[in-house]
């Protein structure tokens, strides 16, 4: 995992170089009059996917759904995809079900994108446009560079769709941020140890960094077992705020920008009720600060990796091995 | 809560009184060419917009979407809502942010519906059509008598969508279907007692029951601030699973169709690492039957009662308030 980890700034120039003609390819198959945008995914690439349905609305102007595999493999349901852009998101391209519902939509009137590791998988044939993410095989169970790797491909995707709020210049900061954060693993240790052996952990965020709150919980939950639940900070709120009791550990992603206010207020709310809060971003003076340099939505990149130093840092302090979990394996098949 | 979940019946049959009329009314505002369908909504209410995300892209064969109330609060994304039909969920219809992202669909384009228990609340203000649910104030602050209204507004506002998977005839046996849930609270009662004083829980569930696992996840962190989180069954395959250890509480929700088969499959695998799973449905012979008569797309009301009862009987089995849970409040602000 640490190894894989080190090899994201690499992999992020990679597609950073590949990004004018993957963006051109990309955009001869956006729909002229876009009904919608719809993503497909499992797991950590779901998070991915949330990003990308964060990004793809405020560019496109289009509303962006979720789709739920179930309605396809399970209902059959006919559903039509005209006019529609649909975005499947698996890193082997082999996930059975992501593969199915992709091509269905595909058959259905969308135009389908696949974002996979692998151009020559199950995924990209069923697709009109591959972005190939060229993260090379993962061999931890827990997923990194290819999770850094898809959400640098939604930036790819969203750039064929309209206007983004970045500039060019910031790919090729972002790998440097990402080194910045790899070279300073100590603080992630010092959070670990906080955490220690508490059974349940809660991740917060907002907006674009939402997706890496649910990340974060993700990855905490498959190196330690811990029970790291993942809420947008307005969730949170609407009832399961009621777990949090004195001592309860609590990561709240925050980065500088519109959703930074809400954050730094339920963090405030949060300690009033004893919980012990860990403050993730580039916003104020967090206890795990992700180098300033990115934009709010480019911000989610360099933040997983803090993630991801938490999910490993603590693995190693509960003696575990981070690399392979109990009982999960890599390609996990659903219908 | 209790006198609360027991004026279930009496609301459900009130809809399906007015269901003609609501029908004619939601049909005049549907988009003759619909490009697609948003719900907005947050907490318990978010739960029924999922359980309507399934239903509508069933019977509308157009895609759907929950919308990410933020995009519009914090970012002010300017999103063309032209052909789109959007639904506000709230039980109060004061929740500020979905009262402002409805208005701002509304503007940008959407025919806007608002399902709420106030109709001359801010939300049904903004709204061409509101779904009045007529489950009258609730006291307790874990949503009961709304939410089963809530889901029924969903297969309410489903039949102005198109040709719905039930028969008029289900709405008259849905009361008492419920009835009979709630005259037998003593199995949950002893759901209960097995879950004793675990320090998380975990509920599954596929397709349509899906949303039930949510809700019945979010009521136990209401009632008891257990660390409970809900999955589908195929995302818990996707890495949480390795939350699951020795003797960890699961509750199974599953309706007979063709999702059943799934959650069997998915329960046996749990069974194999220890886990104590409770089915709950009415497929086999669960240890929490819900009585049959319902077709699956239905199901899901009175199975939340299930759900219902199992948190109640927690909260008591722990000694807590059901009705008062610690640092919750009715109306959530946030924006």
């Amino acid at each position: 995992m640490a190894a894989e980890m080190a090899e994201q700034p690499a992999i992020l120039e990679g597609l950073a170089k590949r990004r004018h003609d993957l963006v051109a390819q990309l955009k001869t198959v956006v729909p002229e009059a876009l009904a919608g945008i719809v993503l497909f995914a499992r797991g950590s690439s779901d998070h991915a996917a949330i990003y990308g349905r964060y990004v793809f609305e405020v560019v496109s102007g289009r509303p962006v759904a979720l789709g739920a595999p179930s309605l396809h493999t399970v209902y059959e349901a006919e559903v039509d995809y005209g006019g529609y852009l649909a975005v499947g998101i698996s890193q082997s391209g082999q996930t059975p079900e992501i593969v199915s519902v992709l091509e269905r939509a595909g058959d259905a009137g969308a135009k389908a994108v696949a974002v996979t590791n692998d151009a020559g998988s199950a995924l990209a044939e069923v697709a009109d446009v591959t972005v190939e993410l060229g993260a090379g095989e993962e061999r931890a169970i827990p997923a990194t560079k290819t999770f850094t790797a898809q959400l640098a491909a939604m930036a790819i995707v969203a750039e064929a769709l309209g206007d983004v709020p970045w500039e060019p210049g910031d790919w090729e900061r972002l790998p440097d941020l990402v080194r910045g954060v790899l070279g300073d693993s100590e603080r992630a240790q010092h959070v670990a140890e906080k955490i220690g052996d508490a059974p349940g952990l809660i991740t917060v965020g907002r907006g674009f960094v939402y997706p890496i709150a649910l990340e974060a919980a993700l990855k905490l939950k498959e190196t330690t077992g811990i029970l790291a639940e993942g809420y947008s900070a307005a969730d949170l709120r609407h009832g399961p705020i009621a777990v949090i009791a004195q001592g309860f550990p609590v990561l709240a992603f925050s980065a500088r920008g519109p959703a930074a206010g809400g954050i730094s207020d339920l963090a405030r709310l949060l300690r009033g009720r004893g919980a012990r809060v860990v403050e993730v971003g580039n916003d104020g003076t967090p206890e795990l600060p992700v180098p300033r340099g990115a934009p709010e939505a480019l911000i989610p990149v360099p933040m997983v990796v803090r993630a991801q130093q938490v999910a490993h840092a603590l693995a190693l302090h509960r003696e575990l091995d981070p690399d392979n979990p109990p009982g999960l394996s890599k390609i996990t098949s659903t219908s």
